[in-house]
C-alpha cells in the first residue's frame, strides 16, 4: 500500500499529513516555516526537519501545495489556466530532483484565471476545492477560501470555471492594527455576533469601505459603540464589502473552507444576507492532495 | 489695526500665518508638532517657541483650527452641529486661559453629522471651507477636501448642509508600505497618468476594492504593468473608490481644497468621470480664519 505525505505549504506557516492508500490521516504536523522564512535553498533541510521520519523508501510518495510552488517556492511549478479540474492540475503536477532513490516529491501547480485584462490566481485552493467535491461528492458549487486573501471560486462539471480574490483578511489586519482605527478598538476582544451583523448590513449601504470604516472611529467617538464591540464591527464592515459584490441570490449554497473561526464568521455574515453555507476545514485539504496523488506517476518506483 | 495669528493645527503637523487687517499673509511657518507630538501640558511652551514674536499686546489676536480643538488637543472646543456656517461656528469659538495682559488665544470648534446612525466628524476642514466660499464669493457648491481622511462637504446658503468621511489617504499609506501591494510597487515613483486614470476607470467595474486591490499584484506578477506605474495605479483604484460613492453627475463642479499634489490627482480622476475642478491651498486656511475672525469679541481689550 502507498502513503502519501500530503503538505499544503503556504507563505507564513505550512501544515503537512501522513494519508494511507484509502487517505485516512495518520498523523498532522504543522510549522510557522512558510515560505517567506525559507531561506534560499533551504527548502531541503526544512523539508528534511520535520518530514524525513515519514519519507520511508518503497512506497511512500510527497505532494505539495501552495506557495511552496510559487517563483519563491522550492520549485516553481506554472499556474493552469481556468477552467480547469483534477485532470489538467494533475496533468501539470511537477517533481523535484531528489537524490536516486529517495521518495518521489511532487508540487501541484496553482489556478490563474482573467478578468477583463487583469489577472487572478490561486494557490492551494484550488486542491481544498478538489477535496471538498470529494467528500461532499458534488461536482459543482461557489466554494469560498477566506483567509488572508480570501478566494470566491466557481466549479461547474468538477472544473473550477473562474474565481476572484478579496484581500479581506489583509485589510482588516492593517485597518485593525496600523490604522488611526488601532487606537480605539481592541483586537483581541471576543467575537461580538450582534456588531458584527451590524458591520455586514452597513456595507451594503451604497457608501463604500473607505467611508464606512471611518463610522468605527466616530462610533467609539460619540460612545455609540463599546470598544469591546469595534473589532467586530469592522470585520462585519469588511466581509460584508466583500459579500456586497457577489451575485448571492444566485446561490441556493456556498460551501466554505478554511479555519473554524473564519467559517464562522462567513456563515453569520451569510445568513444574514440569506444565504445557507457548508464548512470544511483541513481534511479538504487532506482530500483533494490523496484525489490528486491518483495523479502521480506510479510508473517510476524507487530504484 | 488688529493682526491675526492664524493657525490650522493638525495630527500630525501645524502652520500659522501672521495676517494684517485685512487678512493679507504678512509671514508664514509650519512646523512638525501636530497635536500627538505634543507632550500633555506642552501646547503653551510649543505655542510660544513658534508665535511668541507674532503676538504683541495691543492688538493682535489668535485663532486657531484643527485637532488643537479636539479632546486630544490643547482645549477641547465641541463640535458644532450641521447645518452649519461662519455664524453658527463664530459663536461656538473658545478662547484659551492666558496670563492677563496677554493677547487672546481662541479655538475654532469642528463640525459634525449623522447618516443613519453613524456621526462624522472634521475638525480644521470647516474653515477652509468658510475660506474658500469668500475668496471664490460662492454660497453654495461641494467641496472636497483631499488628505488622509478626506471630507467631502456640500454647502447651501452658507451654511455646511452635511459630509462624509473617506479614508482614502491612509489606505493608500497602508497598503502601499504595509502591504503584499509593497512589495511590487515603487511608492516614490512619480505620478503615470495613464495607469492613475485606469485604476480610477477601474474602480467602477462592480467589484469592490477589496478584489481590485489585489489586481495591483498580479498585474505585477504578468508583468501587464510596470513597477513604476504599480503606485499610480493603486492611488487610482482608490480614488476611483471614493468617486463611486458621489452622485457626481448632479454636480457641475467640484471645489478642491488641498496641496497641490492631491488636488492635481482629484482633478484628473474628477475630469476622467466628466466633472469639472476647481483648486485651492492653503490660502482658503488664511481666509477661513480671517472670515471667522470677525466674530470674535472685539470688546475684551488687554488689561
Amino acid at each position: 500500500m502507498t502513503r502519501l505525505v500530503a503538505i499544503d505549504w503556504g507563505t507564513s506557516s505550512l501544515r503537512g499529513a501522513l494519508l494511507d492508500a484509502s487517505g485516512a490521516v495518520l498523523e498532522e504536523r504543522s510549522d510557522a516555516r512558510g515560505i517567506l522564512k525559507v531561506p534560499a535553498g533551504g527548502f531541503p533541510a526544512v523539508f528534511e526537519s520535520l518530514f524525513a521520519e515519514w519519507m520511508q523508501p518503497g512506497g511512500t510518495r510527497c505532494l505539495i501545495s501552495g506557495m511552496a510552488g510559487s517563483k519563491q517556492g522550492w520549485v516553481e511549478a506554472p499556474y493552469c489556466a481556468c477552467p480547469a479540474g483534477r485532470v489538467e492540475v494533475g496533468r501539470r503536477i511537477i517533481d523535484i530532483d531528489v537524490p536516486p532513490g529517495s521518495p518521489r516529491i511532487s508540487v501541484v501547480p496553482g489556478l490563474s484565471n482573467e478578468h477583463d485584462g487583469v489577472p487572478d490566481v490561486m494557490r492551494g485552493e484550488e486542491v481544498q476545492i478538489f477535496g471538498a467535491m470529494a467528500l461532499m461528492d458534488i461536482d459543482e458549487g461557489v466554494f469560498v477560501l477566506p483567509g488572508t486573501h480570501n478566494k470566491w471560486a466557481t466549479v461547474k462539471k468538477g472544473r473550477v470555471t473562474g474565481f476572484r480574490t478579496f484581500m479581506t483578511g489583509e485589510f482588516y489586519a492593517l485597518l485593525s492594527q496600523h490604522s488611526i482605527l488601532a487606537r480605539t478598538l481592541d483586537a483581541d476582544a471576543p467575537l461580538d455576533e450582534a456588531a458584527f451583523v451590524e458591520g455586514v448590513m452597513r456595507a451594503d449601504n451604497g457608501q463604500g469601505l473607505l467611508h464606512n470604516a471611518f463610522g468605527t472611529r466616530t462610533l467609539a467617538l460619540f460612545e455609540r459603540m463599546a470598544t469591546q464591540e469595534l473589532a467586530s464591527y469592522l470585520s462585519g464592515l469588511l466581509i460584508g464589502e466583500e459579500l456586497r459584490t457577489q451575485s448571492l441570490h444566485a446561490f441556493g449554497e456556498v460551501v466554505l473552507i478554511g479555519s473554524s473561526a473564519l467559517t464562522q464568521r462567513y456563515t453569520l455574515a451569510l445568513r444574514a444576507t440569506g444565504t445557507a453555507t457548508r464548512m470544511l476545514g483541513a481534511e479538504a485539504t487532506w482530500a483533494g492532495l490523496h484525489a490528486l496523488s491518483g495523479f502521480l506517476d506510479t510508473g517510476r518506483m524507487p530504484s
